[in-house]
């Protein structure tokens, strides 16, 4: 698979997203990996399960990786997001970043994760023990107690 | 292998150093790989030899697990760095850290390497087209032509 930015409901190969961005002339990879979490502010998690709008997810994943090209001439990048049932230390996002040198990688990921989070739609449905809920979004600032938005709704944000 | 800290003449297996990490309260693991440059300042490098002086090495890199333990109360530490002869892409070291949110996992890693440049006792000799050189320590303000120091000079630093 030669795709550098994808959603999928399998499980992310990790060793993958890394081999894609290994080259030559980059001395430095930082990857960040999201994976479930038990508990939050006490509250325990069963499993969760992610939602994506697949194709314009994928966009602004790539759009990611263009915002960090323009800012660090030199990276290259790989972020694969999963979606579907996760269980407890699934790996739910992975993102690497090779740059010549460590300075640029550690910041080009970190970015990553952040714009990641502000405008990727990608939904999370929490399952608890006493209930659920979708997380609206991936800063955890607006809820869809219905569910997720629909198309026209999350064309308009 | 239980082991968190340590050295190897062998190719480091990626996935088994996040693995050793990935845990139910921990939401994040922050990877930083470091690999064989081909071209620094114009220059290119055919290959890289490391050695190291393996007990006190792992010694120092245990040492560092245990200064972001302290920094970081909730992060769980692995580090292996490689030795011997490593070619053009090969990993030479690898941190995998994890925490229960993400801020504290790339911070911890980034603190990881930067303890290893400055005092774990590894020393990498460049083969360039027209010659070679013992890099004396890893923050390459020391040099040593004659090859690497003898144990006690290592003791003295």
């Amino acid at each position: 698979m030669n795709k550098k930015f994808w959603i999928t409901d399998k499980p992310i190969n990790i060793d993958e997203c890394i081999e894609k961005v290994v080259r030559p002339d980059a001395g430095a990879v930082n990857t960040f990996i999201g994976t479930v979490r038990e508990f939050t502010k006490g509250k325990r998690t069963l499993y969760l399960e992610y939602q994506a709008y697949v194709p314009m997810a994928e966009k602004m994943l790539r759009q990611i990786g263009e915002e960090i090209r323009e800012k660090w001439t030199d990276a290259d990048t790989v972020i694969a997001h999963r979606t579907g049932h996760l269980d407890i230390s699934d790996v739910a996002v992975v993102i690497a970043v090779s740059t010549p040198h460590r300075n640029d990688a550690f910041e080009a990921s970190r970015y990553a994760i952040e714009r990641i989070k502000e405008m990727v739609p990608i939904w999370k449905k929490e399952h608890w023990e006493d209930g659920t809920k979708w997380i609206g979004n991936q800063k955890e600032n607006t809820s869809y107690h219905e569910g997720i938005p629909n198309e026209e709704e999350m064309r308009n944000g």
